[in-house]
Protein backbone atom coordinates (compact mmCIF):
# COMPACT_ATOMS: atom_id res chain seq x y z
CA UNK A 1 0.00 0.00 0.00
CA UNK A 2 1.26 3.53 -0.72
CA UNK A 3 0.36 6.25 1.17
CA UNK A 4 1.13 10.16 -1.14
CA UNK A 5 0.29 13.31 -0.40
CA UNK A 6 0.71 15.04 -3.57
CA UNK A 7 -1.52 15.59 -7.06
CA UNK A 8 1.03 14.62 -8.91
CA UNK A 9 2.20 10.87 -7.49
CA UNK A 10 -1.58 10.35 -7.64
CA UNK A 11 -1.71 11.02 -11.25
CA UNK A 12 1.56 9.15 -11.70
CA UNK A 13 0.19 5.91 -10.20
CA UNK A 14 -3.42 6.41 -11.75
CA UNK A 15 -1.26 6.32 -15.27
CA UNK A 16 0.61 3.15 -14.82
CA UNK A 17 -2.54 1.50 -12.93
CA UNK A 18 -4.61 2.83 -16.52
CA UNK A 19 -1.75 1.84 -18.62
CA UNK A 20 -2.32 -1.66 -17.57
CA UNK A 21 -6.03 -2.01 -18.30
CA UNK A 22 -6.97 -1.87 -14.07
CA UNK A 23 -10.31 -0.71 -13.00
CA UNK A 24 -10.23 2.24 -10.06
CA UNK A 25 -12.23 2.09 -7.05
CA UNK A 26 -12.24 5.50 -5.21
CA UNK A 27 -13.67 6.21 -1.46
CA UNK A 28 -13.45 9.58 -0.50
CA UNK A 29 -13.02 10.25 3.10
CA UNK A 30 -12.47 12.82 5.75
CA UNK A 31 -10.40 10.24 8.09
CA UNK A 32 -10.37 8.73 11.20
CA UNK A 33 -12.03 5.54 9.76
CA UNK A 34 -14.43 3.10 11.16
CA UNK A 35 -16.44 0.38 10.10
CA UNK A 36 -18.89 2.58 7.68
CA UNK A 37 -15.89 3.22 5.94
CA UNK A 38 -14.34 -0.36 5.61
CA UNK A 39 -17.46 -1.69 3.99
CA UNK A 40 -16.91 1.16 1.11
CA UNK A 41 -13.70 0.10 0.77
CA UNK A 42 -14.92 -3.86 0.68
CA UNK A 43 -16.93 -2.70 -2.15
CA UNK A 44 -14.53 -1.28 -4.02
CA UNK A 45 -12.03 -3.92 -3.65
CA UNK A 46 -14.68 -6.37 -4.71
CA UNK A 47 -15.85 -4.02 -7.67
CA UNK A 48 -12.34 -2.81 -9.12
CA UNK A 49 -8.95 -4.25 -9.41
CA UNK A 50 -7.39 -1.17 -7.72
CA UNK A 51 -8.63 0.83 -4.28
CA UNK A 52 -7.69 4.31 -3.52
CA UNK A 53 -9.04 6.16 -0.21
CA UNK A 54 -8.53 10.22 0.16
CA UNK A 55 -8.25 11.08 3.21
CA UNK A 56 -8.83 15.20 3.65
CA UNK A 57 -10.76 16.99 5.84
CA UNK A 58 -11.57 19.76 4.06
CA UNK A 59 -12.01 23.40 5.22
CA UNK A 60 -14.25 24.32 2.48
CA UNK A 61 -17.14 22.23 3.67
CA UNK A 62 -17.30 23.06 7.27
CA UNK A 63 -18.85 26.58 8.28
CA UNK A 64 -16.86 29.39 10.35
CA UNK A 65 -18.63 28.12 13.38
CA UNK A 66 -18.39 24.00 13.10
CA UNK A 67 -16.09 21.37 14.04
CA UNK A 68 -12.84 21.94 11.64
CA UNK A 69 -10.30 22.42 14.43
CA UNK A 70 -11.64 19.48 16.74
CA UNK A 71 -12.36 16.85 13.66
CA UNK A 72 -10.79 14.02 15.08
CA UNK A 73 -7.51 12.92 13.23
CA UNK A 74 -5.57 9.30 13.54
CA UNK A 75 -3.37 8.75 10.34
CA UNK A 76 -1.54 5.71 11.44
CA UNK A 77 -4.84 3.95 12.26
CA UNK A 78 -6.31 5.07 9.26
CA UNK A 79 -3.46 3.07 7.56
CA UNK A 80 -3.86 0.09 9.36
CA UNK A 81 -7.62 0.10 8.60
CA UNK A 82 -7.32 0.63 4.85
CA UNK A 83 -4.31 -1.77 4.67
CA UNK A 84 -6.19 -4.01 6.67
CA UNK A 85 -8.39 -3.82 3.57
CA UNK A 86 -6.46 -4.32 1.27
CA UNK A 87 -6.47 -0.75 0.03
CA UNK A 88 -3.71 0.57 -2.78
CA UNK A 89 -3.36 3.47 -2.21
CA UNK A 90 -4.18 6.56 0.73
CA UNK A 91 -4.08 10.03 -0.93
CA UNK A 92 -3.63 12.35 2.12
CA UNK A 93 -2.92 15.72 0.85
CA UNK A 94 -2.65 19.06 2.99
CA UNK A 95 -5.28 22.11 2.38
CA UNK A 96 -2.59 23.43 0.83
CA UNK A 97 -1.93 21.04 -1.55
CA UNK A 98 -5.56 20.86 -2.13
CA UNK A 99 -6.51 24.66 -3.02
CA UNK A 100 -4.00 27.34 -4.06
CA UNK A 101 -4.12 30.57 -2.38
CA UNK A 102 -5.43 32.01 -6.12
CA UNK A 103 -8.12 29.08 -5.85
CA UNK A 104 -11.68 30.99 -6.77
CA UNK A 105 -13.76 27.93 -8.38
CA UNK A 106 -17.13 26.24 -7.11
CA UNK A 107 -19.19 23.43 -8.27
CA UNK A 108 -22.61 23.36 -6.83
CA UNK A 109 -26.26 21.97 -7.09
CA UNK A 110 -29.22 24.23 -6.38
CA UNK A 111 -32.36 22.42 -5.21
CA UNK A 112 -31.49 19.63 -3.94
CA UNK A 113 -29.06 21.37 -1.28
CA UNK A 114 -32.12 23.49 -0.25
CA UNK A 115 -32.98 21.45 2.63
CA UNK A 116 -32.36 19.37 5.32
CA UNK A 117 -28.34 19.90 5.89
CA UNK A 118 -28.04 22.06 2.85
CA UNK A 119 -30.45 24.34 5.08
CA UNK A 120 -28.62 23.89 8.27
CA UNK A 121 -25.21 24.20 7.15
CA UNK A 122 -25.31 27.00 4.33
CA UNK A 123 -22.17 26.47 2.02
CA UNK A 124 -21.59 22.83 2.91
CA UNK A 125 -22.53 21.39 0.14
CA UNK A 126 -20.81 23.96 -2.03
CA UNK A 127 -17.77 22.64 -0.08
CA UNK A 128 -18.19 18.71 -0.87
CA UNK A 129 -19.18 18.95 -4.18
CA UNK A 130 -15.86 21.53 -5.02
CA UNK A 131 -13.88 18.52 -3.43
CA UNK A 132 -15.33 15.68 -4.62
CA UNK A 133 -14.81 17.02 -8.17
CA UNK A 134 -11.49 17.60 -7.63
CA UNK A 135 -10.44 14.34 -6.41
CA UNK A 136 -13.05 12.70 -8.91
CA UNK A 137 -10.05 14.93 -11.50
CA UNK A 138 -7.06 13.79 -9.60
CA UNK A 139 -8.14 9.93 -9.23
CA UNK A 140 -9.89 9.46 -12.50
CA UNK A 141 -11.78 6.59 -10.95
CA UNK A 142 -14.69 4.18 -12.37
CA UNK A 143 -16.61 3.79 -9.38
CA UNK A 144 -16.89 6.07 -6.25
CA UNK A 145 -18.11 4.58 -3.40
CA UNK A 146 -20.22 7.00 -0.57
CA UNK A 147 -22.55 5.85 2.68
CA UNK A 148 -26.15 6.03 2.38
CA UNK A 149 -25.43 7.39 5.76
CA UNK A 150 -24.75 10.79 4.43
CA UNK A 151 -28.26 10.58 2.34
CA UNK A 152 -28.06 14.37 0.87
CA UNK A 153 -24.56 14.43 0.27
CA UNK A 154 -25.16 11.04 -1.99
CA UNK A 155 -28.20 12.73 -3.41
CA UNK A 156 -26.36 15.41 -4.36
CA UNK A 157 -23.11 14.24 -6.10
CA UNK A 158 -25.14 11.78 -8.22
CA UNK A 159 -27.08 14.65 -9.80
CA UNK A 160 -23.88 16.84 -9.92
CA UNK A 161 -22.75 13.33 -11.72
CA UNK A 162 -25.32 12.92 -14.09
CA UNK A 163 -25.64 17.20 -14.52
CA UNK A 164 -21.83 17.55 -15.45
CA UNK A 165 -21.74 14.29 -17.23
CA UNK A 166 -19.11 13.20 -14.96
CA UNK A 167 -18.29 9.51 -16.38
CA UNK A 168 -17.80 7.60 -13.43
CA UNK A 169 -19.86 5.01 -11.25
CA UNK A 170 -21.90 6.68 -8.03
CA UNK A 171 -22.40 3.23 -5.58
CA UNK A 172 -24.49 4.09 -2.27
CA UNK A 173 -23.80 1.97 0.65
CA UNK A 174 -25.95 0.86 3.02
CA UNK A 175 -25.37 2.25 6.87
CA UNK A 176 -23.34 0.60 9.55
CA UNK A 177 -24.46 0.48 12.61
CA UNK A 178 -23.02 -0.01 16.28
CA UNK A 179 -24.68 -3.22 17.91
CA UNK A 180 -27.12 -0.68 19.59
CA UNK A 181 -28.26 0.67 16.64
CA UNK A 182 -26.08 4.03 16.79
CA UNK A 183 -24.90 4.50 13.24
CA UNK A 184 -21.21 4.70 12.51
CA UNK A 185 -19.72 7.79 12.55
CA UNK A 186 -16.00 9.61 12.65
CA UNK A 187 -17.99 12.29 15.04
CA UNK A 188 -19.14 9.91 17.34
CA UNK A 189 -15.91 9.67 19.25
CA UNK A 190 -16.88 13.31 20.64
CA UNK A 191 -19.73 11.96 23.00
CA UNK A 192 -18.81 11.28 26.43
CA UNK A 193 -19.99 8.15 27.63
CA UNK A 194 -23.48 9.82 29.25
CA UNK A 195 -23.71 11.06 25.45
CA UNK A 196 -23.17 7.99 24.09
CA UNK A 197 -26.29 6.73 25.80
CA UNK A 198 -28.17 9.16 25.19
CA UNK A 199 -27.17 9.10 21.00
CA UNK A 200 -29.15 5.99 20.78
CA UNK A 201 -32.20 7.97 20.61
CA UNK A 202 -31.56 8.80 16.97
CA UNK A 203 -32.23 5.15 15.80
CA UNK A 204 -34.89 4.61 18.69
CA UNK A 205 -36.94 7.32 16.93
CA UNK A 206 -36.03 5.75 13.41
CA UNK A 207 -37.03 2.56 14.55
CA UNK A 208 -40.18 3.50 16.15
CA UNK A 209 -41.19 5.35 12.62
CA UNK A 210 -40.58 2.06 10.94
CA UNK A 211 -43.09 0.02 13.30
CA UNK A 212 -45.48 2.84 12.62
CA UNK A 213 -45.17 2.47 8.85
CA UNK A 214 -45.32 -1.10 9.22
CA UNK A 215 -48.61 -0.68 10.74
CA UNK A 216 -50.19 1.42 8.29
CA UNK A 217 -49.20 4.99 9.02
CA UNK A 218 -49.38 7.26 6.26
CA UNK A 219 -49.15 10.82 8.35
CA UNK A 220 -46.18 12.22 8.14
CA UNK A 221 -47.22 14.90 10.77
CA UNK A 222 -47.98 11.98 13.16
CA UNK A 223 -44.95 9.98 12.79
CA UNK A 224 -43.03 13.09 13.47
CA UNK A 225 -44.68 13.75 16.68
CA UNK A 226 -43.85 10.12 17.68
CA UNK A 227 -40.22 10.78 16.84
CA UNK A 228 -40.01 14.04 18.27
CA UNK A 229 -41.24 12.98 21.18
CA UNK A 230 -38.84 9.67 21.75
CA UNK A 231 -35.66 12.43 21.40
CA UNK A 232 -37.05 15.17 23.22
CA UNK A 233 -37.64 12.89 26.42
CA UNK A 234 -33.27 12.49 26.24
CA UNK A 235 -32.58 15.55 28.29
CA UNK A 236 -28.76 15.37 26.25
CA UNK A 237 -30.62 15.81 22.95
CA UNK A 238 -31.73 18.59 21.12
CA UNK A 239 -33.17 18.49 17.63
CA UNK A 240 -31.76 19.86 14.70
CA UNK A 241 -34.33 18.95 12.33
CA UNK A 242 -36.39 15.32 11.64
CA UNK A 243 -38.16 15.28 8.04
CA UNK A 244 -39.74 13.45 5.79
CA UNK A 245 -38.78 14.35 1.93
CA UNK A 246 -39.55 13.15 -1.27
CA UNK A 247 -36.56 10.42 -2.17
CA UNK A 248 -35.74 12.16 -5.99
CA UNK A 249 -36.28 16.20 -5.08
CA UNK A 250 -35.73 16.03 -1.33
CA UNK A 251 -38.98 18.72 -1.32
CA UNK A 252 -41.01 18.13 1.76
CA UNK A 253 -43.90 15.34 1.88
CA UNK A 254 -47.24 15.25 4.25
CA UNK A 255 -48.19 11.53 3.31
CA UNK A 256 -45.68 8.34 2.83
CA UNK A 257 -47.29 7.68 -1.09
CA UNK A 258 -43.91 8.21 -2.92
CA UNK A 259 -40.47 6.81 -1.78
CA UNK A 260 -39.19 9.07 0.69
CA UNK A 261 -36.02 9.81 2.55
CA UNK A 262 -36.67 10.46 6.64
CA UNK A 263 -33.58 12.37 7.74
CA UNK A 264 -32.62 13.73 10.99
CA UNK A 265 -30.12 15.29 12.59
CA UNK A 266 -29.60 15.63 16.55
CA UNK A 267 -27.63 17.49 18.97
CA UNK A 268 -26.41 15.43 21.26
CA UNK A 269 -24.82 17.79 23.74
CA UNK A 270 -22.38 19.65 21.24
CA UNK A 271 -22.19 16.97 18.91
CA UNK A 272 -24.65 17.21 16.03
CA UNK A 273 -25.56 13.46 14.80
CA UNK A 274 -27.13 12.91 11.28
CA UNK A 275 -29.31 9.28 10.59
CA UNK A 276 -32.00 8.50 8.22
CA UNK A 277 -33.88 5.61 6.54
CA UNK A 278 -35.68 5.10 2.85
CA UNK A 279 -38.77 4.07 2.86
CA UNK A 280 -39.68 2.22 -0.51
CA UNK A 281 -43.55 3.11 -1.64
CA UNK B 1 -15.73 12.88 -40.38
CA UNK B 2 -18.23 11.89 -38.06
CA UNK B 3 -21.05 13.83 -37.10
CA UNK B 4 -23.19 12.75 -34.05
CA UNK B 5 -26.13 14.46 -31.53
CA UNK B 6 -25.58 12.08 -28.49
CA UNK B 7 -23.26 12.32 -25.67
CA UNK B 8 -23.40 8.30 -25.83
CA UNK B 9 -22.10 8.36 -29.24
CA UNK B 10 -19.16 10.66 -28.25
CA UNK B 11 -18.39 8.81 -25.26
CA UNK B 12 -18.50 5.40 -28.15
CA UNK B 13 -16.21 7.02 -30.66
CA UNK B 14 -13.60 8.26 -27.95
CA UNK B 15 -13.50 5.42 -25.98
CA UNK B 16 -12.52 3.41 -29.30
CA UNK B 17 -9.94 5.84 -30.07
CA UNK B 18 -8.57 6.03 -26.54
CA UNK B 19 -8.06 1.99 -26.58
CA UNK B 20 -5.77 2.55 -29.74
CA UNK B 21 -3.67 5.21 -27.73
CA UNK B 22 -4.57 8.17 -29.88
CA UNK B 23 -4.51 11.55 -28.64
CA UNK B 24 -7.72 14.10 -28.68
CA UNK B 25 -8.43 17.74 -29.15
CA UNK B 26 -10.75 19.72 -28.18
CA UNK B 27 -12.15 22.35 -30.28
CA UNK B 28 -15.63 23.88 -28.38
CA UNK B 29 -17.43 26.85 -30.28
CA UNK B 30 -20.87 28.05 -31.04
CA UNK B 31 -20.96 27.15 -34.38
CA UNK B 32 -21.21 29.99 -37.24
CA UNK B 33 -17.75 28.97 -37.69
CA UNK B 34 -15.26 31.19 -39.50
CA UNK B 35 -11.25 31.80 -39.95
CA UNK B 36 -10.71 31.86 -35.72
CA UNK B 37 -12.17 29.00 -35.49
CA UNK B 38 -10.39 27.23 -37.77
CA UNK B 39 -7.12 28.13 -36.73
CA UNK B 40 -8.22 26.50 -33.14
CA UNK B 41 -8.36 23.01 -35.22
CA UNK B 42 -5.80 23.59 -37.09
CA UNK B 43 -3.31 24.08 -34.02
CA UNK B 44 -5.72 21.15 -32.50
CA UNK B 45 -5.04 19.07 -35.60
CA UNK B 46 -1.54 19.58 -35.08
CA UNK B 47 -1.27 18.53 -31.76
CA UNK B 48 -3.47 15.36 -31.33
CA UNK B 49 -4.62 12.75 -33.65
CA UNK B 50 -7.97 13.28 -33.35
CA UNK B 51 -9.79 16.72 -33.21
CA UNK B 52 -13.62 17.11 -31.98
CA UNK B 53 -15.49 20.13 -32.39
CA UNK B 54 -18.13 20.89 -30.23
CA UNK B 55 -21.24 23.31 -31.95
CA UNK B 56 -23.68 24.35 -29.33
CA UNK B 57 -24.98 27.29 -28.59
CA UNK B 58 -25.49 27.09 -24.93
CA UNK B 59 -28.72 29.08 -23.67
CA UNK B 60 -27.30 29.26 -20.03
CA UNK B 61 -24.53 31.66 -21.01
CA UNK B 62 -26.97 34.33 -22.45
CA UNK B 63 -28.68 36.87 -20.24
CA UNK B 64 -32.77 36.58 -20.36
CA UNK B 65 -32.41 39.84 -22.96
CA UNK B 66 -29.14 38.81 -24.85
CA UNK B 67 -28.91 37.06 -28.72
CA UNK B 68 -29.69 33.59 -27.89
CA UNK B 69 -32.64 33.56 -30.50
CA UNK B 70 -30.80 35.81 -33.20
CA UNK B 71 -27.55 33.85 -32.83
CA UNK B 72 -26.56 32.88 -36.34
CA UNK B 73 -26.63 28.92 -36.82
CA UNK B 74 -25.66 27.01 -40.37
CA UNK B 75 -24.41 23.83 -39.58
CA UNK B 76 -24.02 22.43 -43.01
CA UNK B 77 -21.76 25.44 -44.15
CA UNK B 78 -20.24 24.47 -40.41
CA UNK B 79 -19.67 20.80 -41.70
CA UNK B 80 -17.67 21.99 -44.50
CA UNK B 81 -15.77 24.41 -42.28
CA UNK B 82 -14.51 21.23 -40.47
CA UNK B 83 -13.73 18.98 -43.01
CA UNK B 84 -11.67 21.17 -44.55
CA UNK B 85 -10.01 21.15 -41.71
CA UNK B 86 -10.05 17.51 -41.32
CA UNK B 87 -11.78 17.38 -38.18
CA UNK B 88 -12.53 13.84 -37.08
CA UNK B 89 -15.83 14.39 -35.21
CA UNK B 90 -18.46 17.05 -34.77
CA UNK B 91 -20.84 17.04 -31.50
CA UNK B 92 -23.84 19.06 -32.20
CA UNK B 93 -26.22 17.83 -29.29
CA UNK B 94 -29.54 19.47 -28.87
CA UNK B 95 -30.18 21.73 -25.68
CA UNK B 96 -32.82 19.01 -23.98
CA UNK B 97 -29.41 16.31 -24.84
CA UNK B 98 -27.07 18.72 -22.67
CA UNK B 99 -29.66 20.37 -19.82
CA UNK B 100 -32.28 17.50 -18.82
CA UNK B 101 -35.21 18.96 -17.01
CA UNK B 102 -33.90 18.38 -13.62
CA UNK B 103 -30.71 19.75 -14.37
CA UNK B 104 -29.28 22.21 -11.14
CA UNK B 105 -25.57 21.90 -11.08
CA UNK B 106 -23.26 24.48 -11.81
CA UNK B 107 -19.55 25.38 -12.10
CA UNK B 108 -18.32 28.81 -11.55
CA UNK B 109 -15.02 30.83 -11.19
CA UNK B 110 -15.25 33.87 -8.98
CA UNK B 111 -13.37 36.95 -8.37
CA UNK B 112 -11.93 36.77 -12.45
CA UNK B 113 -15.48 37.10 -13.57
CA UNK B 114 -15.79 40.07 -11.34
CA UNK B 115 -14.37 42.66 -13.78
CA UNK B 116 -14.86 43.06 -17.73
CA UNK B 117 -17.77 40.99 -19.50
CA UNK B 118 -18.14 39.42 -16.11
CA UNK B 119 -19.46 42.58 -14.68
CA UNK B 120 -21.76 43.67 -17.91
CA UNK B 121 -23.11 39.99 -18.37
CA UNK B 122 -24.13 38.70 -15.32
CA UNK B 123 -24.66 34.67 -15.29
CA UNK B 124 -22.49 34.50 -18.11
CA UNK B 125 -19.23 33.18 -17.31
CA UNK B 126 -20.94 30.80 -14.89
CA UNK B 127 -22.95 29.44 -17.95
CA UNK B 128 -19.61 28.93 -19.96
CA UNK B 129 -18.01 27.53 -17.31
CA UNK B 130 -20.86 24.37 -16.84
CA UNK B 131 -20.95 23.75 -20.20
CA UNK B 132 -16.98 23.66 -20.81
CA UNK B 133 -16.79 21.21 -18.14
CA UNK B 134 -19.93 19.47 -19.16
CA UNK B 135 -17.82 19.20 -22.81
CA UNK B 136 -14.43 18.23 -21.12
CA UNK B 137 -15.83 15.49 -19.27
CA UNK B 138 -17.97 14.31 -22.44
CA UNK B 139 -14.95 14.32 -24.71
CA UNK B 140 -12.99 13.66 -22.42
CA UNK B 141 -9.45 14.81 -24.48
CA UNK B 142 -5.78 15.72 -24.13
CA UNK B 143 -6.27 19.19 -24.99
CA UNK B 144 -8.41 21.84 -25.79
CA UNK B 145 -7.94 25.30 -28.07
CA UNK B 146 -10.16 28.35 -27.20
CA UNK B 147 -9.15 31.60 -29.08
CA UNK B 148 -7.10 34.70 -27.14
CA UNK B 149 -10.28 36.86 -28.53
CA UNK B 150 -12.99 36.14 -25.59
CA UNK B 151 -9.16 36.65 -23.30
CA UNK B 152 -11.37 36.49 -20.05
CA UNK B 153 -12.84 33.63 -20.95
CA UNK B 154 -9.68 32.19 -21.68
CA UNK B 155 -8.73 33.28 -18.21
CA UNK B 156 -11.36 32.29 -16.50
CA UNK B 157 -11.35 28.75 -18.00
CA UNK B 158 -7.27 28.33 -17.22
CA UNK B 159 -8.40 29.33 -13.51
CA UNK B 160 -11.06 26.70 -13.52
CA UNK B 161 -9.30 23.57 -15.03
CA UNK B 162 -6.00 24.07 -12.97
CA UNK B 163 -8.47 24.75 -9.48
CA UNK B 164 -10.56 21.83 -9.85
CA UNK B 165 -7.75 19.42 -11.46
CA UNK B 166 -9.01 18.85 -14.84
CA UNK B 167 -6.48 17.27 -16.28
CA UNK B 168 -6.86 18.81 -19.83
CA UNK B 169 -3.70 21.20 -21.24
CA UNK B 170 -5.78 24.53 -22.39
CA UNK B 171 -4.16 26.04 -25.29
CA UNK B 172 -4.63 29.93 -26.27
CA UNK B 173 -4.60 30.87 -30.18
CA UNK B 174 -4.30 34.63 -31.51
CA UNK B 175 -6.65 36.48 -32.52
CA UNK B 176 -7.69 35.85 -35.93
CA UNK B 177 -8.50 39.61 -37.94
CA UNK B 178 -9.98 40.63 -41.09
CA UNK B 179 -7.54 42.14 -43.49
CA UNK B 180 -9.00 45.94 -42.04
CA UNK B 181 -8.29 44.55 -38.74
CA UNK B 182 -11.92 43.78 -37.38
CA UNK B 183 -11.70 40.46 -35.16
CA UNK B 184 -13.17 37.33 -36.99
CA UNK B 185 -16.74 36.92 -34.72
CA UNK B 186 -20.04 34.41 -35.67
CA UNK B 187 -21.52 38.31 -34.57
CA UNK B 188 -20.28 40.09 -37.54
CA UNK B 189 -22.72 38.66 -39.46
CA UNK B 190 -25.16 40.84 -37.74
CA UNK B 191 -23.28 44.22 -38.81
CA UNK B 192 -24.94 45.90 -41.61
CA UNK B 193 -22.83 47.12 -44.63
CA UNK B 194 -22.46 50.90 -42.39
CA UNK B 195 -21.80 49.21 -39.33
CA UNK B 196 -19.06 47.06 -40.49
CA UNK B 197 -17.09 50.13 -41.51
CA UNK B 198 -17.64 51.63 -38.51
CA UNK B 199 -16.77 48.34 -36.52
CA UNK B 200 -13.31 48.71 -37.22
CA UNK B 201 -12.99 51.40 -34.38
CA UNK B 202 -11.81 48.25 -32.48
CA UNK B 203 -9.35 47.95 -33.77
CA UNK B 204 -8.18 51.17 -34.63
CA UNK B 205 -8.38 52.47 -31.07
CA UNK B 206 -6.22 49.55 -30.36
CA UNK B 207 -3.49 50.17 -33.09
CA UNK B 208 -3.63 53.78 -31.12
CA UNK B 209 -2.88 52.44 -27.56
CA UNK B 210 -0.44 50.42 -28.93
CA UNK B 211 1.82 52.99 -30.81
CA UNK B 212 1.11 55.03 -27.75
CA UNK B 213 2.74 52.35 -25.47
CA UNK B 214 5.51 51.88 -27.75
CA UNK B 215 6.55 55.67 -27.79
CA UNK B 216 6.71 55.61 -23.69
CA UNK B 217 3.27 55.97 -22.36
CA UNK B 218 2.32 54.23 -18.95
CA UNK B 219 -0.95 56.20 -17.82
CA UNK B 220 -3.78 54.36 -18.27
CA UNK B 221 -5.66 57.08 -18.28
CA UNK B 222 -4.02 58.71 -21.16
CA UNK B 223 -3.95 55.88 -22.98
CA UNK B 224 -7.96 55.01 -22.61
CA UNK B 225 -8.53 58.55 -23.72
CA UNK B 226 -7.42 58.54 -26.78
CA UNK B 227 -9.10 55.04 -27.36
CA UNK B 228 -12.35 56.16 -26.37
CA UNK B 229 -12.03 59.24 -28.55
CA UNK B 230 -11.55 57.37 -31.32
CA UNK B 231 -14.46 55.28 -30.81
CA UNK B 232 -16.81 57.97 -29.92
CA UNK B 233 -15.76 59.95 -32.84
CA UNK B 234 -18.13 57.28 -34.23
CA UNK B 235 -21.53 58.11 -34.05
CA UNK B 236 -22.93 54.21 -34.66
CA UNK B 237 -20.39 53.16 -31.75
CA UNK B 238 -21.16 52.84 -28.16
CA UNK B 239 -18.49 52.02 -25.30
CA UNK B 240 -19.71 49.16 -23.11
CA UNK B 241 -16.35 49.04 -21.38
CA UNK B 242 -12.69 49.73 -21.81
CA UNK B 243 -10.17 48.77 -19.50
CA UNK B 244 -6.81 47.64 -18.84
CA UNK B 245 -6.73 45.01 -15.93
CA UNK B 246 -3.78 42.81 -14.52
CA UNK B 247 -3.34 39.94 -16.51
CA UNK B 248 -2.95 37.51 -14.09
CA UNK B 249 -5.89 38.95 -11.71
CA UNK B 250 -7.87 40.77 -14.00
CA UNK B 251 -7.58 43.76 -11.79
CA UNK B 252 -7.87 47.38 -12.87
CA UNK B 253 -4.27 48.58 -13.02
CA UNK B 254 -3.31 52.51 -13.51
CA UNK B 255 -0.07 52.36 -14.87
CA UNK B 256 1.42 49.84 -17.58
CA UNK B 257 3.99 48.27 -14.60
CA UNK B 258 3.09 44.59 -15.08
CA UNK B 259 1.81 42.13 -17.54
CA UNK B 260 -1.76 43.59 -18.82
CA UNK B 261 -4.87 42.61 -21.06
CA UNK B 262 -6.71 45.81 -22.61
CA UNK B 263 -10.32 44.78 -23.20
CA UNK B 264 -12.97 46.41 -24.63
CA UNK B 265 -16.52 46.08 -25.34
CA UNK B 266 -18.37 47.98 -28.04
CA UNK B 267 -21.69 48.51 -29.25
CA UNK B 268 -21.97 49.05 -33.05
CA UNK B 269 -26.02 49.63 -33.77
CA UNK B 270 -27.39 46.47 -31.58
CA UNK B 271 -24.41 43.93 -32.31
CA UNK B 272 -22.21 43.96 -29.18
CA UNK B 273 -18.78 43.22 -30.52
CA UNK B 274 -15.16 43.04 -27.97
CA UNK B 275 -11.57 42.87 -28.84
CA UNK B 276 -8.61 42.95 -26.81
CA UNK B 277 -4.88 42.84 -26.87
CA UNK B 278 -2.14 41.58 -23.85
CA UNK B 279 0.31 44.44 -22.91
CA UNK B 280 3.35 42.59 -21.94
CA UNK B 281 6.02 44.55 -19.67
Amino acid sequence: MKVVTTIDEVRQQVKSWRKNGATIGLVPTMGYLHEGHQSLMAAAKQDNQKVIVTIFVNPMQFGPKEDLASYPRDLERDKNACQQMGVDLIFCPSASEMYDANFNSYVNVNGLTDALCGKKRPGHFKGVCTVVTKLFNITQPDRAYFGQKDAQQLAVIQRMVSDLNIDIEIIGCPIVRESDGLAKSSRNSYLSQHERLAAICLYQSIECAQQMIQTGEKSVQTILTAMKNIINAQPLAKIDYIEFVDYATLTAVDRLNQDSLCALAVYIGKTRLIDNFIYHH
